[in-house]
């Protein structure tokens, strides 16, 4: 048939512990015919996340299938509809779902892909950051899981990060004490002068993490939003105050072990404090975008909400870029542009 | 003054794993004249429970202080008040409270000390078993954390245990499949035949405990009332069903330990599964107790909850009895009868 040839990146081989460049590789493959209900779309933007992480290994228990060996990364796209056999979508319509590390990708139509509200006026590229799964997984976890209350204080891990950054300022948007931990004290001073938080700690400083946590939340942890796991976690455990919740966002400082993981020793703690640890992933919250975004984007418009994107050029440069996220090299959300390919 | 003098057990030693009788000694003390608020108390049963041996260990991160070396050791009892400075208590009153393994107890009268209602017209020392805090432990440990709702599945790990048999016949009376964990086949076998559970697995017996409690539960777990940590609730991480719950009631496996504690490896099933790990403590309910004992004093009667005690008689028996509770060999709620000292 000719047409175009659909450029990607797909994974060569599962990394040992950190990826590699050469774990990964690109080809270029023909782009099939649609079948009933299909939709054929270019993608416009991918967003690179810790999580992809996980489905590069070969463990059965994650919520998503391993990618195959030599079969395309997976990732979530803005992508605009080009051919559509699916009568709920009509070519030229934008949408945001889980598709590929690829300049064209076919979708059913179903699960996890919404349409992008066109009204709203706002760069394509948010709706991979402050409205897309990052900024979802910010205001579902926080709001729907930790269930923040006006004077409680909000401890963030990763806070820099992409989630993380955006956990702070909602948290003092409904009137609670911000603390951050992220590493170094650029980020730090970020966290304070323009994310807004009330107090960042620097776990690459000397000196005891967890009488850090202590000394910057003296009242104790009423929730703690979780995005690396490990040690943090372990530390975050000693200093939960009564009836506390920890929000379980990610793991990525487990993402790259190959050892049996071994969980935080202070668990107990949770008997201690009647405290909770819940789970979540943003999926099951699909069904409520809307809310998410409307309000996601009513604190955007209003300053309340500040976000960076790190947005980089080309499909050849998105192994490069995903690395950055396990160095923390990365200034905001890491997007890569596809629009040029 | 002279008086009656006062019998007690003491901590002699902090025990280095399972405890030992050297663990403990006994002692003869003088009753103290009462303070302002304050009410004499003679003992007449006394609860043994897996959580006083958390009290012997030094470790500041429990939700009761160490029990101090050469000081009395601490259990909830059933007594009668015998005089009184406190306007609340009665002389002839009965009473259940945190007090300690000796024939005399002086009491402030506030925080854990529940009047025993006397139109119940049930054995006193059922006050420390289904009507006590045991009973409590299992009827706001699963109805109130665990939030179980008709059809759903309930595994119970020490199911034989007096917590744990009730956790099941409570699962059963809520309209749930109610699955057990026990160590050997004549405990198994009474799970079914006397406490009515659906299916009970013998931790003891060969084969992989993932597999049995997945063959056991073939639509994953909603609830899980953990009674033991360890290797078990890491075998029941891995079989969740979507939005499960675990009710993390005691860690009997961890007591013992004296390394650092290691947590379970699957703690990312809860983030697959959307499901939550909450910490419980009896004592948080106790203004809540009225509500639970005319419940399961409904239940009690009408033969909807069976239960046994196990009762020792004589305080100097008490050292050699709580050390059943670590392998095993109790028949139901352990107690020790004080009346006749």
């Amino acid at each position: 048939m000719g047409g175009p040839v659909n450029r990607r990146v797909i994974l060569k081989a599962r990394p040992i512990g950190i990826p590699r460049l050469s774990d990964f590789g690109e080809e270029r493959a023909e782009i099939p015919e649609l079948g009933d209900g299909q939709v054929l779309l270019r993608n416009i933007y991918l967003s690179l996340d810790p999580a992809i992480r996980g489905w590069m290994s070969p463990q059965e228990d994650s919520y998503q299938p391993p990618i195959p060996i030599d079969e395309v990364m997976r990732g979530v796209t803005v992508a605009r509809v080009e051919k559509t056999n699916n009568a709920d979508f009509q070519v030229g319509d934008h949408v945001m779902g889980l598709n590929g590390w690829e300049q064209w990708s076919v979708s059913e139509g179903r699960g996890f892909i919404n349409r992008i509200p066109s009204e709203m006026g706002l760069p394509m590229s948010n709706f991979l950051s402050v409205l897309g799964t990052t900024g979802m997984t910010a205001y579902f976890g926080l709001l729907d899981v930790g269930k923040p209350v006006s004077g409680e204080t909000v401890l963030v891990s990763a806070a820099a990060g992409a989630v993380g950054s955006l956990v702070g300022q909602i948290a003092k948007n409904q009137g609670c004490r911000a603390v951050g931990i992220a590493g170094g004290k650029e980020k730090c001073k970020r966290l304070i002068d323009f994310y807004g938080f009330d107090a960042a700690i620097d776990y690459k400083a000397p000196g005891d993490l967890e009488e850090k946590i202590s000394a910057n939340c003296p009242n104790g942890i009423d929730i703690y939003f979780d995005n690396v796991g490990g040690d943090m976690l372990d530390a975050a455990l000693n200093c939960l105050s009564e009836g506390a919740r920890v929000v379980m966002c990610g793991a990525i400082a487990t993402y790259n072990d190959d050892q049996r993981r071994l969980g935080p020793s202070n668990l107990w703690q949770l008997l201690v404090h009647n405290a909770r640890l819940e789970g979540f992933i943003v999926s099951k919250y699909i069904g409520r975008f809307s809310e998410g975004l409307e309000k996601m984007g009513q604190w955007l418009g209003s300053g309340q909400i500040k976000h960076r994107e790190e947005i980089v050029v080309g499909l050849e440069n998105a192994p490069g870029a995903f690395l950055k996220l396990f160095d923390g090299s990365n200034n905001g959300k890491l997007i890569i542009d596809l629009s040029g390919a």
